[in-house]
């Protein structure tokens, strides 16, 4: 055999994916999935038979990922994690999730044909709820024991919807839990994820290497002002709110796109109360959402974001109420990890570029346990999250046999 | 009688005052007597037996509205028409519309005790549902045929509270759309009302003569961006809808104050579009209302306000989609109306300036149908439609008085 000119099985990988689009299908080129509604169990439920077809071990943890094994090393070493997940957001793509996990399926079938020896075993894994539909990153943050019952007690889709999702999937709590494995039997994890944003695209670059994923700070700001009538409130003295949120809200998009320029932010809601044609706004609540790759950075860009909104707020005189609503550090991606997957596009001749991951992934909460490495493809106009998510079918195989080299280049097998 | 000492009476009038704000109270100062609840219907009870122990004669026409009626010149003459209204938003302040419904009366009262020949007849009258919490100058509008069946088909307060208010003050649509009077019988129309502005308080004056009650125009603006990930959409090619929200707000602030100084604008209301923190907001919706005392004005502000907006929209890459929800002219007081006023304030000896009503007032109805004009007091620090709304009572008699010498500078008696 000669490992350089390895490849998976394009047609193999196609027929999986069409098989597993057609799941949960939106019938405009989407899939509706969320983690353990009845289409999500029907795929795990197809996926587990193409485990079983495959002549593959397949195992499912208390947290519900669901996994194919394949051993290919003494049984004391450690396992190489390959991986995404199968659940969709509502009416998500059909790309997003589903191209790692089959991918990951891909690759240890061609490495059990091959009967290869490894310095790891294999396993392709499917998480249980990525996209937070319940929880988000659940079933990874199971695994890697971060998950806590403080986790589960007001979960982001509702207590209700994650009790009856548990139900239908025969999951429980304390099973969730008690997911953890033990760190040292993890040789490492490799993921394979459509890039869900425009850069390879748009600059034509097949693969990108992921050297981190961002961290997120999340703030709920409310300015204070003074409600007032429209009509009988001269322009000179009023308190209005929401003028304090636009200002801010443009303030700190200047602030971001000159000083942090790896740096991204968002306001995705505003709200004014009391709300009406003519009243002064007393109160304006902001949405802000902050991301940056290192944690210093991070950290940086949030008490910059605050001191503007403070500065805006004294500006048009108004109070400020900051309330942070949590936030996870950035996840650096281990160097060896992204070493791999460079020399498999380089030996496949594709161009490559390292590049941030601004979504969140399974991959960051591995990361903090195992060496973590991310491989992305380019989406069509970076759109994600919607039916319209597209990837050329080129691109997936490229990607498949990047995860295949790195898999090998990782096993030190030449 | 020597017509320049005669002033109403002080007492009578205050405890009719205190009477009245005891009818709905709220018990921190402010009275809840939305039109025709049944705490406004009590107050119209209430003023119906002081207009009959007055020795007036009472009247109600088909839109509610209810009048102390003072027959002082030949049956033929027309009728001056002093007044306001006794309803009040919810949860509102105890001056608003009733001091201007008790001076009336208390003009009539006095000028019924000085056997005075006019060469009008004299009308105290309570209009129906001036805030709106049903229609909105509902009596006036009625009163002076501008009401149509149109307004009537979805109105501001909804369908349902506006049939269940007129049935339980056994009125009827028709007799609303009835309610019209020939402008021919009215000499013109006089309404003494606290500013409900910072102005006169902060300026230390007594009284104000209202030169024009300004317009409003009502705008739905939508900008239209593209909804995208706001972790992997880099922040220079975003199609930020709710940026074009902030930067029309912040332009169109800006304009107001520096071309158009006569004028206001708000924006009372931004809606972000799907309004999640990791999502950037494809669609931003935003209440803009603009008033100026002026029809040429308003035009200009108008025009200059969807000018910015279109500005703002092309600048963040947007699509602008403009909805007018209606508007009304501004309505100028009567010069003679001002003068007469003006000559009374002189006469008793208190400052006063002239001013433009930033609120809406019956009077706005009146005004395209006979010489109509204002006059108001202070508001303590501007505050109103708040159970904090509050006027000097001192300044509450200079305003009665104004009033009554305006009745006589209007019927030249010397």
């Amino acid at each position: 055999m000669n490992r350089a000119t390895l490849r998976v099985q394009a047609s193999r990988l196609q027929a999986d994916f069409e098989a597993l689009s057609a799941i949960g299908t939106t019938g405009d080129g989407g899939v509706h999935r969320p983690a353990l509604s009845e289409a999500h169990l029907a795929a795990r439920r197809w996926l587990k038979q193409r485990i079983t077809e495959a002549g593959l071990e397949w195992r499912q943890d208390s947290a519900g990922n669901l996994s194919a094994f394949l051993p290919c090393a003494p049984s004391e070493a450690p396992t190489l994690l390959l991986g995404s997940h199968l659940d969709s957001v509502p009416y998500g793509g059909r790309f997003d999730g589903a191209l790692g996990v089959l991918a990951a399926l891909e690759v240890l079938r061609v490495i059990r044909e091959t009967n290869l020896s490894l310095p790891f075993h294999l396993e392709a894994i499917d998480f249980t709820d990525e996209e937070g539909t319940l929880v988000g990153l659940l079933g990874s943050r199971a695994l890697a024991g971060q998950l806590t019952s403080q986790d589960l007690r007001a979960p982001r889709g509702g207590r209700q919807n994650l009790t009856e999702a548990l139900r239908r999937a025969g999951l429980t709590e304390p099973g969730l839990l008690q997911a953890q494995r033990d760190p040292a039997s993890l040789s490492g994890y490799l993921e394979l994820h459509i890039e869900q944003g425009p850069i390879l695209y748009s600059q034509g670059i097949q693969i990108g290497v992921v050297t981190a994923i961002v961290g997120i700070a999340s703030y709920q700001l409310t300015f204070l002002g003074k409600a007032n009538h429209a009509g009988t409130t001269p322009m000179a003295i009023r308190q209005d709110a929401g003028l304090g949120a636009c200002a801010f809200a443009l303030a700190a998009r200047k602030l971001v796109v000159e000083a942090f320029p790896d740096c991204v932010m968002n306001i995705g809601a505003i709200e004014l109360k009391p709300g009406a044609f003519n009243i002064i706004p007393g109160q304006a609540t902001v949405r802000l959402e902050a991301r940056a790759p290192q944690a210093s950075t991070l950290r940086w860009l949030e008490d910059a974001l605050l001191e503007c909104a403070k500065t805006q707020a004294e500006q048009q005189h108004l109070k400020l109420e900051i309330e942070s609503l949590g936030s996870h550090p950035p996840s650096a991606m281990h160097p060896a990890m992204q070493e791999a997957i460079q020399a498999a596009a380089r030996d496949l001749n594709l161009t490559w570029m390292p590049l941030v991951s601004g979504a969140g992934h399974d991959a960051q909460s591995l990361a903090s346990r195992c060496p973590s490495g991310m491989i992305f493809i380019p989406s069509v106009e970076g759109v994600s999250h919607s039916p319209h998510e597209f990837s050329a079918w080129e691109d997936c195989l490229n990607g498949a046999n990047v995860l295949l080299q790195t898999v090998l280049n990782l096993a030190k097998i030449g």
